[in-house]
């Protein structure tokens, strides 16, 4: 199977990795714009070949969009207008709705299966890229019933080989989902870096002081803004509301820690700790 | 050597497991309130002996402290009334302005070294502890002016032994530091979870969704809220300083987000991107 990857980043560039060493893809052809990353993707031997989306579209039979959600936008009508019959597209972005809806009366949509592989790091480009970075992971496929059959049967097996198990999800429940359980993660971690960096000018001292306590919390604050502001753009309805209560509850704290209410910050943390049960799939 | 750990959890454990190993200490008394603790702590080989804070003090050249730093500066004065001559004593608080107060004028107070090894997970107990837990980090002395050389030179071995560098700072410093680099970024986990805990009520959701970014921002929010609130509220004011800025940045970004301003957006990630650099020791 000849397999398109637009995007030969972190996730584009890890899913070719595994879709060769596991016999999915025969032929992985890279598209990408920018020329460093293009360069890299043939010198890690990400991809067998860089490729423009003209000449690659029409002669595979798997196309994967892997870059930043509005890029994706742009792009998808074009992709879905130049594949051959029967051919697949999916994408890999952290939004679905929006996605989802720039499509909905294209004659090519059922086509394409939207889809969010839930894996990642906190770095980008090429040289990120890794092998098994999805093995075990959960991937999200939206709006089932948009989708032909076959489609659907293609990218399942595809993500399945990558070791991953399926979700199916409505695309604006998906995105509301993961403003909680993604987006403000990284809101939180990226405000957390610059408050960190705004009060402590001499930087020795947060190198000095930071335990892996701090380093696990601020990791996500290192991710990619050409990737990460076009998902809060297109999300920002969801992330706001997650967002505000987000600060809701950092303001109640706040208010705890004020009033030295030791029993009402106990109560509050041992409450939190309920995501220790929750992330090991027992019940509260 | 024969050395006192007062709490036989996380630290406590996991400093008497390496300071047997290492044979720093030729005997290791435990002492420790929990009964199921204690219980655990003689199971698993953390300690040699149980024995009362009573029974254990005069006969020990070093006394560690690692119960919550509430308990620490109730019992410490405690400690330096009943310590042999020449003997010292050290504590692993994350606060240590009060506790450094509590005793100012204890006529031993020269014998003890309030310290901070910056090293810990988010699990306590016994169980919790671990060999190696201090490799490579950081401990901060405090206020070695009050200190004997004696005691300094003996308490900077041990930490020494354990594989940590050694930072000393005045104990009013520490305190406004850790309020940034550790205790907000606690205070931010933790209600990171509360928040996806009382938004996603059906728990498999987060469980199905969460990814490794998620389980790593969230991580500190499954910490011990009997260590936690004690240090909270010993460090108030300077957390809720921390935390008002946090609140403030965090409420920015929601305009940005509302205002859909992309430029705002990427520009503040960008600045949070400096964190990287920081951690690895480099200049901004």
């Amino acid at each position: 199977m000849i397999v398109t990857i637009v995007g030969t980043g972190l996730i584009g560039g890890s899913m070719a990795l595994d879709l060769r060493a596991k016999h999915f893809a025969t032929k992985i052809l890279g598209v990408e714009k920018n020329k460093h990353h293009a360069k890299e993707a043939m010198m890690f031997g990400t991809v067998d070949e860089i490729e423009t989306l003209s000449k690659s579209i029409p002669i595979s039979d798997l196309i994967i969009i892997a870059i930043p959600v509005a890029e994706t936008i742009k792009i998808l009508p074009f992709i879905l207008d130049k594949i051959k019959n029967g051919a697949v597209v999916t994408d890999v972005g952290s939004t679905k709705n929006d996605i989802c809806n720039s499509v909905k009366n294209h004659p090519n949509r059922k086509q394409f299966v939207p889809s969010h592989p839930i894996a990642g790091t906190e770095n980008s480009g090429p040289k990120a890229a890794m092998k098994n970075l999805f093995e075990g992971k959960m991937t999200i496929l939206c709006n089932k019933k948009n989708c032909h059959p076959d489609a659907i049967a293609l990218v399942k097996n595809m993500y399945e080989i990558l070791g991953m198990k399926i979700l199916f999800m409505d695309s604006k429940d998906h995105d509301i989902h993961v403003a909680y359980v993604s987006h403000i993660s990284h809101i939180s971690s990226f405000m957390l870096a610059t408050t960190v960096l705004d009060m402590e000018k001499n930087t020795s001292t947060i190198f000095n002081l930071a335990g892996s306590g701090f380093a696990s919390t601020v990791r996500l604050g290192k991710s990619s803004p050409e990737m990460w502001a076009p998902i809060f753009l297109q999300n920002s309805k969801n992330i706001s509301q997650a967002l505000g209560t987000y600060i809701k509850e950092l303001t109640e704290f706040k208010n705890f820690v004020d009033e030295k209410d030791y029993k009402k910050m106990f109560k509050a943390m041992k409450k939190a700790n309920g995501i220790r049960k929750v992330l090991e799939g027992k019940k509260l």
